[in-house]
């Protein structure tokens, strides 16, 4: 039995999201049915992390065991050509037996951008926010997470999840020009976290709230104060990190 | 009677173009449907390049004439209102009244990317080519078009103009990571020209086609001999540019 690892890169638009719903397309969903067809048997992937709807992925990573006896390469000119253009899978290679997508990860990075100007190109992966904002009031939100907290606060109501805390290692915002990208890192996300994080932080940076109540945010349980959740378009999955990786 | 200008951004993807046919949505058709209806005006556009179906534009300019009382900013916020997500009008101002989108420009400007790995996100504005490519025999095929020539070769057949010169002041290929960029800036431009010229120096860069090859086809009525015509979706119209404005 193999336990092969995948690197995925998908535009989350026209997706229900990660994980297969009977709703529509799933990008799990897609990955399976291609491989199941390519080796001939059931595939069941596991995904490192389950990204909404609508969020896209530079660096998902995700695995399966199989006892199929294509090489990598095949299944990666195999994938490349069935998968529809919306998914990319950039690297197939085989992995430990005991090596887990989502279990063995150490942390997760997350890019979030907002552009000041309406933009056509590139709308689909960036959150317009018209107000101008105050990045350096945001950034000090933003530094102030850092660090092990609960993120309770930020979390979606109904997860089932046994602590909130989040170990951060890097949160900042890259000022580029008309444009705005939030970086992430963390050894855990919560379901919505970054995005509600996201949607407080710019209501700190137009002025709307002040920095002392999202300092009050942080470990607390205290759901209702936070700000609106920022739309998925602007969100994607940029890396996860494993054992033996250095983190930067 | 004002002469108004429009400085457009648009996702050429689901356009069959700038011009407005018969067959589907036109940028054109769009922007002059949304003008016509905030100024209770028919209103008659013209563009400053006539970009084909699926080529993209970060810098598009185009003018009307209208009587219309509405101030330029009033006509960008109902533009921005009503106008579809693929097309975003970035600056509305008054002309001199002589000011002609098309005829007043005095160059154009185009870029093309090409990725080497393929890309879900992004996928819209890059032509995935899988052979490596040798930028360096790229440079030197494009550095030799730059000043006046003849560019028969590279022009769609059927082309009704007076003359194929064009007079050429910049021809490059930027190397980035997995990623090539060519930059063309010209005083005019013909039907089909970059992407026939991005094509043929694909030939040349993946080794297909000697230099010298590429050399023989400027300043010659050659059709048969360039190369693929590249895909639409690569291209973007960056800039164009007028009197006043200074050459970078």
């Amino acid at each position: 039995m193999k336990n092969i690892k995948l690197e995925v890169e998908y535009d989350g638009t026209d997706f229900v999201g990660w994980q297969q719903q009977s709703n529509g397309r799933s990008v799990q969903g897609e990955i399976e049915s291609v491989l199941s067809k390519i080796t001939n048997q059931p595939c069941s992937l596991i995904g490192a992390g389950r990204t909404d709807s609508g969020v896209h992925a530079k660096g998902q990573v995700a695995n399966f065991r199989s006892d199929t006896e294509l090489s990598v390469e095949k299944l990666q000119h195999a994938l490349h050509g069935l998968l529809p253009e919306d998914i990319v899978v950039k690297c197939v290679s085989e992995a430990p037996y005991e090596f887990h997508s989502r279990f063995s990860a150490t942390a997760r990075e997350y890019a979030y951008r907002i552009t000041q100007v309406p933009v056509a190109i590139g709308r689909r992966y960036s959150w317009y926010v018209r107000c101008r904002l105050d990045a350096e009031m945001m950034n000090k939100a933003a530094s102030s997470i850092l660090g092990t907290h609960s993120f309770e606060s930020f979390c979606k109501a109904g997860s089932e999840v046994v602590h909130y805390r989040c170990e951060v290692h890097r949160s900042e915002w890259e000022v580029r020009e008309n444009d705005l990208r939030y970086h992430i890192r963390a050894n855990r996300f919560l379901h919505g976290m970054v995005r509600s994080l996201v949607g407080t932080m710019v209501e700190v940076g137009r002025g709307y709230r002040d920095i002392q109540e999202f300092y009050s945010l942080c470990d607390k349980n205290d759901r209702e104060n936070v700000g609106v959740t920022a739309p998925a378009r602007g969100l994607t999955l940029e890396h996860v990190y494993y054992p033996g990786e250095n983190l930067p």
